[in-house]
């Protein structure tokens, strides 16, 4: 059951491989009687999307959803809401060397075992990040509901490699003036650039880069989440993890809050018009598993992209010699940017559940 | 449904405030005719229990838990194992004056808004990290099954605060030689005696410290986990994310390994003694999910304890004016060394479920 | 992970055995701030406690639940609310003989097989009706809520072997001079009395007989439950065969209304003092897995005692030979009056799952 | 998460309405290197596709299946496999006077409620039979499995109205001679004969009528199943009332076992070519929740088709008015022939999850 992000009222059971006739999804427990802006849910896929800017692979897919059954006029109608996407530009036989040589980093090693030789090798399988493209389908939805509710999701690339953004904070995260880039949203424009040249230097050298994806969800009411195992960050990092390449999640100050002392991690209570909130934010919105009230904070470390022009060593599932593998094709010497949508849309399914 | 870890074949369910009659656990699943060897279990718990050292919290428990049901002679019969460990040494009118000012960074507040005013103030209620020592328990049965199948789980304190332990790599975790105190595990002696430093100094200042903890399951077969929503790195992080104070988890090279080119961050194949492995471990033993066969590592971001003896600002929930707090009682400086049992008891149940 | 009634919000972790030190549960995800009528729970424990009746068996057990968590000045705080029942009075002496001559229609055999031998013998060990005990406190919990929510859960013996009480119908569902005997209800007292006689031959007898219980619930509101798997039929099915020795469960007309036709099956739509409603209610209280606002009827056949004092066959479990066997002891010569208890708190603790 | 059929290795999320563009599920977690054999497949899906019978809709479908993923060269490759079968003759118009005219017994009130009037009406939505397809496409995917385990499932029409088969006793549940029909399956022909006079009457009648189903899994290893709420009873019920018009559920002597002394209701042990067995099978081979080796038998109850053409009162939901209700088109006067392959997929599918 490992393609389904199970909540308790709402769950997305994605299908498909890379090469595969289609991909797709069931969304399940959508409330009845939403009505789905498809402009914008277009609008939100587009930003996952390959070829949308000079670093994305070529690859172009139309990645245009047909829904095949939950909507009735236009809005749901109670039943599951399935959509299937297409694959129409398929090149396997690119692939048909790798079934013999895991490419290093890749899940085709571990697949192999796992199924025994069967798996689906062709642009990732069931592995590839395009199986992200439903998701996001399934998000916009969600996103649609949030928003009815006051509640928003927002995100920014938090670093490429060694170059980072200005971090989420209390001011820039509810300054209407800062408009994020929809493609390669960052706060500074300037360290935004820095990222660029050092996606474009990496691409030169047929090699990638990773980084860190910064995620907000902005007008969470006080009191969600369960203690222990169904705690906020429980639920988010498991349905976080589902997307491929993340490889680290934190909550609020996270790992760099255990280089602060106690009194400085702490966020002090304060009033603010009425409204009990903290003066920082280092508990990221959750106390307990529950949140806060405050902004719900989480960063995700992207790996470099695992495919890359350069030569690497692998072994030969038959004979088992160390060969050299060198993968052909061209693939996202970052995939960062386009990682973003599949996080914000991971996170606004997650959170939907927990207040339906 | 909170306190459930829930695997696919094997749960355990925890209840308890740090002041009711007696917390415990109910563990659903494990295997019968299982033989366990109360002395290890013991030995494993006391890991856990306060008054170990000198940093640790001054409140003595006994921690001795009883079993209620599961066992025939010694061994497992099928039915749950359910114990309880009676809370003895509950001063609770220590936290009378909490009731309405919550402590900041704790989850007070959260759950004050969750239950209605309702939650269980006194030791930090069902919020306490004493609820970790029946998770203890669990751990340690599943680990002598674990060990009965070739698999261990061994952990270190990877930092407190800016002290940084040497990382495990493929060779210290495999070398007999070095050997871990079990209530102060750290691989180079010179930088645990830093860290006790830091703690110290902490606790005179009436402040607090955090760290990391680096866990690692040794002799994962590879092909085990599920891709998307249920592989190793999506369960692991949510049942760890159970225990209190947890902020962050990576795998592998995690957030530093967007700091490298895919180049550097890709592990390339090898075989080594006629066994396909990796030369290095950036992906820590899982790709696409999927164990690899190498060693699962992972690395958990532990806050600095909420419990601070320094005046903090509150608010009074009835008044709603802010306040000053001031945390009586001796509190654990870090629960870094604390932790690391609940961690890898956390991660012997995951991996076993999914062993099972 | 057999032993937990898993809802969606709701979940009650059952552990122990006959003969085990205590039996409990663990009742996670009450809502907080639910103040407990400890009296009214242990009248309805009474119910199904033994030596209530003649018939009943003449083992005496307290059956008086410890509160181990979950509540604070007696009101519900949010945490899991754990109880346990000790075993007093447990004569494992009895079941040595047991071990080897697995007693017919009991889970003796199966058990043996599923856990290696490994399985508790004494009293049934964990497929004990003593288990409903643990069942029935959470049930009172819950039924206490649904009441503040309008809704009372209704049942009475419909029958034992072939003596039937009156059916359940719009009427005497609703009529408040119908005051059903809580050990022993039925609507007509007259068969009530014949039932007896039945019970009481069976146990001159050395025999035994079994009966059918029907079970109401009042004041559900309309639309609840979910189409397909999740629907109010498969939700109390699941749960209801948790209770040792049911053996079938319909709903509505259920499989008397196989001999009908269809139009003297469906229920026409009415209405009643401007309520939709409907005439009849062979559908009881569901269409499409979902309420209608009708009352929710089930009826659940309870098989025959397995444990009877005449002699049966047996195989002995190491010789493998066909062996006599002589069960010890005394037994209910009917649990229909006992296990009413039961089906009303799996069916109070499922539906308030659903409405939470 | 209504529409999940959910296993804990295996699941299968359906997805579509009657008159939606297509219909279909996604089957996630069958193991990798099945080959199916879809001349099978077809077989048996056209079991329960209409027209195969003078008695079924006229409506005529294709019910041809696409898979959309999961199969690679004719095998499964370990991803999702997932399927849709388009909608092609929906005549949606003859649905609209329905929208505010509930029909009698069908779940159109109860999902008008829970919708907020969103539900699609056309063809009964997600509630109509036809929903079953995409399961009997799964269920005959794990009979291929089961087979090679030596397991196969097998069924008959029991009962319709009052004319009720031969039962499934030991002897004739493994008698190679008694062929059934695929299309209309009974042990004794003659009872067969009268069923159909029966149906035959009651569409002439513009009538309907119902009956009962009896499934038999042959060749299930002794120990397989829970105690208590994962037990097989639990689990076969909760799946098998996710088919549309099961209102009820029994295992082996069910509720006629109630009618016996437990002498007679109790099943003797005895060793059959040194194989322990049972002499009776009154526990329909499930014993604690728990299979006993014998076939595991169940029986479950078709009410008779809602849909008939006899004028019915119904209310009209706008007005709240009491109106008549004449349906129109042609209906199955008897769904039961049509939902044995239903009952046999779900069975399957149900118990292929227990062993993997």
């Amino acid at each position: 059951m490992s393609s389904i992000l199970r909540g308790n009222k709402l769950s997305v059971s994605v299908y498909g491989q890379s090469h595969s006739k289609s991909i797709g999804a069931v969304i399940d427990g959508l409330p009845a009687g939403l009505e789905i802006d498809a402009d914008r849910v277009r609008a939100f896929m587009s930003r996952r999307a390959p070829g949308q800017s000079f670093f994305a692979t070529l690859r172009k897919e139309a990645d245009a959803p047909t829904v095949l059954s939950g909507l009735v006029d236009g809005k749901t109608c109670g039943a599951p809401l399935a959509i299937k996407i297409d694959n129409t530009n398929t090149k396997s036989e690119d692939y048909e060397g790798l079934k013999l040589l895991p490419r290093p980093s890749h899940s085709d090693y571990a697949a192999y075992v796992k199924f025994g030789g069967n798996n689906d090798i062709a642009g990732g399988g069931q592995f590839s990040g395009r199986l992200t493209a439903p998701l996001c389908f399934a998000g916009a939805d969600c996103m649609q509901l949030l928003e009815q509710k006051g509640i928003s999701v927002k995100s920014h690339i938090y670093s490429v490699k060694d170059v980072t953004d200005e971090p989420f904070d209390l001011e820039n995260l509810y300054d209407d003036d800062i408009s994020l880039d929809p493609y390669f949203p960052v706060i500074s424009r300037y360290k935004g650039e820095q990222m660029k040249t050092v996606i474009s230097t990496a691409m030169e050298n047929s090699d990638s880069v990773g980084g860190v994806i910064e995620c907000a969800v902005l007008g969470m009411p006080a009191g969600i989440g369960e203690p222990m195992f169904d705690g906020i960050e429980n639920v988010i990092s498991k349905n976080i993890f589902g997307i491929p390449a993340i490889k680290g999640i934190e909550f609020g100050s996270g790992f760099s809050g255990t280089l602060k002392y106690g009194s400085e991690n702490n966020d002090a209570f304060c009033v603010n018009n009425g409204k009990i909130q903290t003066v920082t934010n280092n508990h990221g919105g959750i106390l307990g598993g529950i949140t806060s009230g405050m902004p719900v904070v989480s960063r995700c470390a992207v790996k470099p992209t695992a495919s890359i022009g350069i030569t690497q060593q692998s072994v030969n599932l038959q004979t088992k010699k160390e060969e050299d593998l060198t993968i052909k094709g061209r693939h996202d010497p970052c995939i960062v940017p386009r990682a973003i949508p599949a996080i914000e849309a991971v996170a606004a399914i997650t959170v939907l559940d927990l207040l339906l």
